[in-house]
């Protein structure tokens, strides 16, 4: 069970509302889904994190947004939150996601996890031409 | 200090140079970097990781090269693999990420994994919508 | 299910039952929780474990009781732990924590697994000025 | 070596001065310390994350300012995150943290990340009377 | 619910059944588990996970089918990774491992995981005497 | 530079100096690592930290000392922490470990951490068969 009762749209403060619509609105849905509920109990935080999806995840900016969904389950699935691997897949999927994209991105999230931990159980040193270069 | 002896191509077995010898032609360089030197220590890990690599992280599939090095960079930024970050990084320059792509990227890693946190925070179910149907 | 039977008092050994009667006298309850249940399968752990949450958790020291709760839940929240986040959010809610208490810790918790991946993505130097100083 | 170029106050575009310049006012000081630099080659992410920080760190709310830095401390221990412990440690120590309070502060962070994993690894489930109870 | 639908060996393309013919084989059984199943959504991929976990876990080496185990559930364990945890130590009780040896090292996962968060949370460098020697 | 002023023995207070003893006895050796050298900042941490890893990592327990180092390294590869991998691989090479079981072990703990990714990628259900029986 979640830690905080979920807030429906019904018993909703105003505050809390104008963020739902917002929502609804920008995502052309008329369904809330669990997470903003749960975060609704802290409407403060409800509207920070919002506006930060909003503006991350929205269109604009130079990676395409079926690249950054896939960004976004890559971490997920290296944090290990399942709700923010199955809420995220079905973002991706709406946008151009299908099994064999899923099956491969899983395979470029293994890998990197595995080499991840080669490069620290070696200990391995940056190579100077891997150094960032600012001149 | 790296956990074991870098290899140099010079002193390298035979079977150790075959791989190098193929990273070099795949990647049309004349230069092995660090992690490879390092896993050349243990010979079968040396050649099953870069058949990996090789394979996964190579062109085909339906994810494109540069999205492909987005994914790993951003697993390497949530699990602070310092090496992973900078030479994939590296490489994700030679196939087209600037540093408005870095920062933009960067920007969803790090809101992923505060979303992340609220949801396990919350402990929050999963909406039956983001449920994968297979029928 | 448990990776272990979990052991009833009832049942349980004359050395796993003089650790929980000193949880229950040392918590002034009459109930057993899960955990110690498990871990009373290799008693030794059992006793280590205890004694060092009875040290380290209990009163005395700088740090008061509630502050010490809200720290635990920030460290199970960021590893993901349901058991640990459930088990001590309970214990903060004896000891003070409400809904509002509880919507800012996950606020807090969730902004510094973002500016920490931040922090390691651009892979920022420390300051000098926050380098700890000991003359 | 930090993956961008870090920018200084001389060399900064005006949406970037205007928050360098708001830092040092609530913060009462002249002088920015380098993930803001960093963060301003992406000045929408620095934008928004400062704005964060202001609202989620500062005065306001029920959890106190020290606390507050604890917890941000805890988790960068848990993340492993050198520039995060080292920054948000000093922030402590300005609000009152000492030696003793910060080796009081890592016991506790320890005990939970053992914690944390004795409950993961025995798979233990969560007690019925730690159910978060919503009516 | 898994994010793919599991494929059942009757339901198989010819290049999975050989994939699962080989593992029936190698482990001398006639059952195939979930992860191959959900794995063979991704053909390549179940392919290249098996030759390494056949390669990697299998007999030869120095380290002994056991400890392979344990260390792998260790890990596991670190990870928190259910599924993991369960099936490889199904695998090492296969190979001896009992409840004592269980606990024994899940004792020896927590101590471990408590003591890097120390060793994090102070900073402490490396001592001369312990970096590696390649002379 | 560590958070702390570390301990050196000839100015240790006697609490201090008293478990710097029993390590060096227990040990065989007349010289103290830094570790011990930051927790004596905190005396009760520095005493109850060096009970459970005499009590967990010591002789005596059916896993054998090289393997529960082993162990040890696993966990400390997977959280990146690179005092952990440096001290205890120098703990297991007294142990019997040398570059060939070192390969080995970093290969299991890589490919673990890569099969951790996918079970939880896929969101694999636990078969029936894992499943802990307690009858």
């Amino acid at each position: 069970m979640a830690m905080v009762k979920l807030t429906e749209y019904a018993d909703a403060k105003p505050e809390v509302k104008a963020v739902f619509d917002d929502i609804m609105t920008t995502r052309k849905t008329n369904w809330i889904n669990n997470i903003w509920k749960a975060l609704a109990a802290h409407p403060p935080t409800l509207r920070r994190i919002w506006e930060q999806v909003k503006d991350v995840m929205g269109p604009g900016g130079r990676i395409d947004p079926l690249t950054k969904e896939l960004i976004y389950v890559a971490v997920s699935m290296t944090n290990n939150c399942e709700y923010c691997i199955k809420s995220h897949s079905a973002a991706a999927r709406r946008k151009g996601m299908d099994d064999e994209i899923f099956g491969e991105l899983a395979a470029i999230v293994a890998l990197a996890n595995q080499t991840n931990r080669l490069a620290i159980s070696y200990q391995v040193e940056v190579d100077d031409a891997f150094e960032p270069r600012h001149d």
